[in-house]
């Protein structure tokens, strides 16, 4: 039996983001997010019950600032403590794992999302998606991007307003465009 | 008879955007924006009819994440299948034409808009504009930024968080900050 | 008597942001700020009765465009005819002064909040706040990030997407990042 498109984004295959079942998928997550982006912030209770409608995993004490933005959601999996400040988005076409404790700054991007290099390939639609894992106690400063298929280490600081393109080690401290360590902790 | 400050402003002659008229268009699409961003995600219609409304001219199959800010609408000038991810901003005191099948990542803002860089004639509030052209099957990655005056050439690929200050040809890759082409396609 | 958090926060001394007293701060300016993020944009009076309310200090014909999130807004003393654009961000945990006619592209990120980057003390919840001053007429291009306490100088022109980790004198053009200058005007 063939994969479904939902199969081959998730297992970094090229697919059709223009398939109906994700196309209504991803509709009914703009729902929940409206929901969750004008939600009252003295209402914490409501807040806390529709990141967990919303997400795949959510640890405690999470806190996301809205507005915040995602694909599925269903892909993102925190850990306990985690922090979203303000505006930030998550393309989350495949497997986002965020340990505990990380922070993110506001109007922090992270991408599995990509589409082909070749033109005519890219005009088709179809595109790949490659899952992010962040390691606990990571800090990633504001406006900074991840793209698709990095792992960052464990305790890492990302400064703000950086690119990270690569896997970065554990315990360093990372920054720029393209993002590059520039020491150890 | 002199030009209006509309007319200077789209000849990318020095011009003031305090001027009573151009105040009020900036306004009543504000007006629009806001419905445009809280509409909801089920209501495709209801989004076609308001981005026609909005903006210069939209293609067939366009699609625009809301939220999305811009500040005239009427100088955007969009292909068919164009496609804008969450929070993209577009600046368009001028034309910004862009061409079908092109594909925008969250968060990019193309800026026709400048101020003075000599501090006194800055401050007495005087702009300039100028055109942005991108051309077909573009693909600009998230974060990044296209400033005035710039052209990009059909089947380009920017890499996110990109500032991209000049000219790129077609087909390459460009990335960084400036955004240099980094190979050919 | 000690200190109490609020007070370690404007010192710059490390402090506890779960404190109960600031949090009740933050959800405050968060039900404030949803009610200007939201204002009609032809109600001009209103949106000038929020900012007052809102912020520190706020000169004669102020504009910020909304969306607009801040920490607690009692820190942030603007001086007349300061422009932000959409989208801006500043986290002021401590003071941020802003002179007269500044302009503020879209995006734009002012932090004065930073974690510690030693792994055990960050994930122990203590954090830390500098102030930012920025001096009368300068222009801050679209998605710049001034980090924790940089000053910079009057009339000075920051480009677009720079991210601003050090001081700045007067009446330069500064780009890139990190920021450097390129020019003396």
């Amino acid at each position: 039996m063939p994969l479904s498109e939902r199969e081959k984004m998730l297992s970094n295959q090229p697919y059709y983001p223009a398939d109906p079942e994700l196309v209504q998928a991803r509709r009914e997550v703009r729902v929940l997010l409206g929901r969750f982006n004008t939600s009252s912030p003295l209402d914490i209770d409501m807040r806390h019950t529709l990141l967990k409608e919303l997400l795949g995993a959510v640890g405690e004490e999470v806190w996301i600032e809205p507005p915040f933005y995602c694909d599925y959601g269903t892909n993102i999996y925190l850990g306990s403590r985690v922090y979203f400040n303000f505006n930030c988005v998550i393309l989350d076409c495949n497997r986002v794992e965020i340990g505990s404790n990380c922070k993110f700054g506001p109007g922090v991007h992270l991408y599995t999302a990509y589409h082909p290099l070749e033109p005519t390939e890219r005009a088709s639609g179809v595109e790949g998606a490659a899952s992010i894992r962040i390691g606990e106690n990571v800090w990633i400063g504001g406006g900074a991007i991840v793209g698709p298929g990095v792992e960052i280490g464990a305790d890492t600081v990302i400064g703000a307003g950086s690119v990270v393109t690569r896997d970065l080690p554990a315990r360093v401290v990372a920054v720029g465009n393209p993002c590059r360590v520039i020491r150890e902790l």
